[in-house]
């Protein structure tokens, strides 16, 4: 077992992770922190921060009414309410969606990591201003849900299954952790423990205690990071809780529906989710018996990232091979290549195991950053090569394709292959794709959730061994990592080139004599796995064991002692397994941690007339160049909301030149042309295609729509 | 201009049509009648004959209670009203969905021209009950829809968007005629007629009439019918109203939805369909201007047929050329290759230009049928052999796949591709498909549609030029027509072996002397088109012209005089244009009109891992073996209800051979297998793929899905 190490200790500096970092601060955090407060023009008010307000005038109406308040009755004002007059919302009441709460709780976890990085007086005192507003608003009890707190606390922890108040704990107490580790101060961490005692005292199996558990996941992770961050092991307990107890017979969700129903005077009605009911919520088993990744794909994510850290900090034989089996089923059947997950979206779900559908793709931004929680916890549980490596596919291509590369638009969805004329066609079968990213939306999930795993990526960078003698670095990402390593403090400067280079350098430093210690260094899939150990070299004399993955270098270690690493970078032409239909016939290519596209903005449209050109390519891929260049960003908007607008912004990327086919598309003739106009036949004798030879022109996955709306792939059609 | 023959001057007596109606008139029109008697255990009751009997009942007591009468106010029961007790209905109340009545008319229809070819006493004496239970519903005034007379007649002709009541006139029009046509008697089509002339007394843009026309066309084609065979312009013109003034604007839907939003107390919401607000009706604009065929393909089809109609009676030119862009819009562009239309599920629709999504396919069965019924039209304005090949795919392969060998189980959606496993998840792109046919629907629309276009189907074999001189043979289908050309009673017997084998004979039999006169024949597509005139020899001395896909033989034909044809019939691999972004890299086969399709049945399942040998195969496909044999049906129910079960029948057909590859599928790790389990990856480096050579087995697709659920494709991948 081993755990990343505190935030504040580690840097990135790198031209990659420092520019990422740099557009979070200066162009999310700010736009965020307008939208809480209902202050960017044209977009949906959040409402966020107005909630909070209203719930600190009741409580202080409470504590100068006395006995004399009357506190609110339920009423169910649906999952998003909205006010009449939206610049008009009445002073008292709660809108938005349940989770409302939440925008400011993803803020402050972005917030606090910025800080940790990047001291900001101002953006400190802001928020030190928020979490003023924010507690305020907190029971005496300890509860802390505007959506209860306003509407009616008779009702609370009565919907578990739709009204995120668990949910909304877990993100609270993640912000809090965030802004403690960020900042050191903990008003609104201790606010977050008190919201956990309350949740604690009302939880459990124990008679007179709710049996229930969360609706969507997050708090168990959250309430383990809380356990660690404060060393009371009662909020383990509480995630555990959470974790097992999950899924057991009756199935809580079915008898609080039916409970709910007879409330309200309707009929219950059984749960259809596929495969099984409750699936959806991961609530339609125990944990120990769950063997594939089903239902709402960011729920799901989170839960297994509960789950292996339950797994872990218990010990739980059966916790975690359920954990292990999860992440085989994710990675071996239902994984898009570019990281993403959620295949359907319909339960913005898993689909069936290799059915991986390029355009119809859900694979959720928010998904991919829980598949990178679900992978770093996979890697503290042990040290697997195969956990970073899917770790850093999610992040460095779904993540990142997630944000425009000036900041300041979103995909939610993304699918590995657009056709804009289909999709803007109006069939609902793509409803959820969007061929350019939109400004924030008003259900603020994924930007806000981009924001807080940019500003937090070292995290995924390093860990320290339980035992404090081994320091493993999974992510080659340029900056220090400092840590106690075998009682002596330690740091290792890194520089690196990632992921346009595999070259680079670690310089050990420590203030004393020799450290005996082991540091471990990963081995990527992508540089050739255990092969890749001849690529790592060191001035130290220490021994060298490769073990899943990682290169273990273990000896005395002295100021000064560098180890550099020069790994190969091929580009890789893959396909997939034969189980998976939509992708016979078809290749990708990748490089390093990057999947690469076309886009029509390069290669034409029609990119299905667009062949790879296999035999050219080779199976040792020499045919295709790697060619460095400078992108530029940069489109105009399509609507008076700028939707699709880009600002130009160039980063230095890496294309690949491939040899391709060019079959011709035959003429098309408008519908509204003249009768004797030449037409071209749907379905004509098959012949030996003509095609002319071209240069396809890839383009990184992560930068695709940054110039305009047009065609793009992953998967190539190949002859 | 040209008009087929009177049903009861052909016959069908070649195997192959022949088995499809006696399947239709002993197994599916006796079911039908049970069926809307509410008589078949297990299945949704109709209800349809208890409407009819409870507005006939209301009928009674008006004219019993004369002024006394309190006619019902009018209750919106929803789409579909069911009772709270399936088993006991009100006496006095609707039930069903809107248009239920139609279950009777489409019924009466097949019973039409099923008398008209088989006499059957006992048959023709329940439908003259039938009839008279019927008629005794209809009101004074002509109106004829049970769900308005049951629920309100004062809110009658308010909701022509959805409500359906001039489909209800259509569906009733049409079965008359046919009732009519194969038995003599006109009470039906006098009921019909009056109702037509309520219709036409109400409608028009004349002051104080309604400026509407139907919500679900069909009403278009069906007044056009009856005005030919009650030889009343004033239903032609009806007709004509209703193609033109269809999508003028203001909307007329629109202002109706105004109107009853406002009229509900309810807000009135603008309509959202794509591409343009009301295409999913075809009434979005008006019918000249339309050039892309859109919205529900059904509606869409029958609009097209009702148009084409209106042109040929009318001469109108720019309805003439609107009818003629549709036409190409669909076949160069929206055309599934089994004669399918409708790719998408969201409406019933089609889908955006080349986009054919072989496994979410909708190509329901009912819109391969109203294809058939543009095709013919677009023939009788002018033979060319195009509409014919269409005409005679959609036959020979959606509307027959529609229907299990037995006769008992349907499909109303029919993909082009299959996979079980993908389908039987629970996933919502899919919940459309099934994967084995199930009994009777409470929607009864596909099964009685097949009913009547089976039994009708000689109706699309023959026309007789309007100057009464050219008889054209479109369909080649073993029989007799008979008709009167240029002034003589003729016959033609013809002997056919379709869709097998390309040869036949037709003898030419006139009782008088010599007739100057010309017999046209199709030169089907699939038999080289105008190259295939040699194949057809006859011993008169005639003169010889092919033109747009015919064989004109024009001269003195004699008693006796024969025409011999030995059409080729050689297996095509056919490609989709490149523009077709599903079928790239994929070929079908198709033999005369048949189209083939893989199942895992015979090919094993995985079927993207067969490859079709395209070098072995040939662009001659002289690799490929036609082979004869007998079919035989037959699978076990996969639920309680039978769903899937198919009894035993064994039919003559053609199966291919087809050389091919097989790529072996990689071990599939259960998700609950041990940790260590050997694991199959789903991304892997590309390399040469080594296939095994295997051969392929493709049968009919109409004959897919009755030896149990199994995969299925049409289009192959290829090598």
């Amino acid at each position: 077992h081993s755990k990343p190490l505190a935030i504040r200790n580690v840097t990135v500096t790198d031209s990659f992770w420092h520019a990422e970092q740099e557009l979070v601060r200066t162009a999310v955090i700010p736009f965020q922190w307008r939208a809480l407060n209902d202050q960017v023009p044209g977009a949906e008010p959040s409402y966020c921060m107005h909630n909070f307000k209203a719930a600190a005038a009741q409580n202080a109406a409470k504590h100068t009414q006395g006995t004399q308040f009357v506190p609110p009755t339920y009423t169910d004002r649906g999952f998003n309410a909205l006010p009449d007059d939206p610049a008009h919302p009445d002073d008292d009441k709660f809108y938005g969606f349940v989770f409302q709460d939440t925008d400011f709780s993803k803020w402050i976890e972005a917030v606090g990591y910025s800080l940790a990085q990047h001291p900001d007086a101002e953006l400190e005192a802001t928020a030190d201003q928020a979490i003023d507003i924010v507690c305020a608003a907190q029971l005496d009890n300890g509860y802390l849900d505007t959506y209860y707190i306003l509407n009616g606390m008779d009702r609370h922890f009565t919907n578990l299954k739709d009204h995120h108040e668990l949910y909304c704990l877990g993100h609270l107490v993640e912000g809090a952790v965030a802004y403690y580790q960020g900042t050191g101060k903990d008003k609104l961490l201790k606010a977050a423990a008190r919201f956990a005692d309350y949740v604690a005292s009302r939880f459990g199996t124990e008679e007179g205690k709710l049996d229930g558990y969360p609706g969507h996941e997050i708090a168990e992770m959250a309430l383990v990071r809380l356990a660690e961050a404060t060393g009371e092991s009662k909020y383990a307990d509480l995630a555990a809780y959470f974790v097992r107890q999950r899924g057991q017979s009756p199935l809580y969700f079915e008898r609080e529906d039916r409970a709910r129903a007879e409330h309200e005077g309707q009929t219950f009605r059984p749960n259809t989710n596929k495969p099984k009911p409750y699936a959806y919520y991961q609530a339609h088993e125990p944990a120990v018996d769950q063997h594939e990744a089903v239902g709402h794909a960011v729920r799901a994510a989170y839960f297994y990232s509960g789950l292996a850290d339950v797994a872990r900090i218990t010990g739980d034989k059966a916790l975690t091979d359920a954990a292990h089996k999860l992440w085989r089923n994710i990675v071996d059947k239902k994984l898009y290549l570019t990281g993403g997950i959620g295949g359907t979206r319909h339960g913005e779900a898993f689909a069936a195991d290799y059915e991986l559908a390029n355009d119809l793709a859900y694979s959720e931004t928010c998904a991919a950053i829980a598949l990178a929680f679900f992978s770093r916890r996979m890697l503290e549980i042990e040290a697997k090569s195969e956990y970073a490596d899917v770790m850093e596919t999610a992040l460095y291509n779904t993540v990142l394709a997630g944000m425009a590369l000036d900041g300041k638009s979103f995909f939610y969805v993304n699918p590995l292959e657009v056709r804009p004329r289909a999709v803007n066609y109006g069939d609902d079968n793509w409803s959820h794709v969007k061929t350019v990213r939109q400004k924030w939306f008003g259900c603020a999930c994924c930007p806000p959730n981009i924001a807080r795993i940019v500003e937090s990526v070292q995290e995924y960078a390093y860990t320290l061994a339980d035992d404090g003698n081994t320091l493993f670095t999974h992510l080659y990402m340029g900056g220090s990592a400092a840590c106690e390593l075998a009682g002596h403090k330690v740091t290792l400067d890194v520089t690196a080139n990632l992921p346009w280079e595999g070259t680079g350098k670690a310089i050990f430093h420590t203030a004393g004599a020799a450290v005996q210690a082991t540091l471990a260094f990963r081995l990527p899939a992508w540089a050739g796995g255990a092969a890749a150990a001849n690529a790592v070299t060191t001035t130290a004399a220490v021994s060298r064991d490769v073990r899943d993955g990682y290169l273990y270098l273990t000896g005395e270690w002295h100021d000064g002692d560098t180890i550099a690493f020069d790994f190969p970078m091929p580009v890789r032409m893959v396909v997939s397994n034969p189980r998976v239909s939509e992708n016979t016939g078809r290749v990708a290519f990748v490089r390093g941690p990057i999947v690469f596209a076309a886009e029509g903005h390069d290669n034409g449209e029609q990119l299905q007339s667009l062949f790879v050109d296999t035999a050219s390519v080779g199976v040792d891929c020499s045919g295709v160049q790697a060619v460095p260049f400078d992108f530029t960003s940069g489109a105009t908007g399509m609507d008076e909301k700028g939707t699709g607008e880009v600002d130009p912004v160039t980063r230095h990327m890496v294309m690949l030149r491939v040899p391709a086919l060019r079959e011709a598309a035959p003429v098309e003739t408008p519908d509204d042309a003249d009768l004797d106009a030449p037409r071209s036949p749907l379905y004509t004798a098959w012949r030996p295609v003509k095609c002319e030879p071209v240069t396809a022109t890839l383009i990184p996955y992560f930068a695709w729509a940054n110039r305009g709306q047009t065609e793009m792939r992953v998967w190539l059609n190949a002859k």
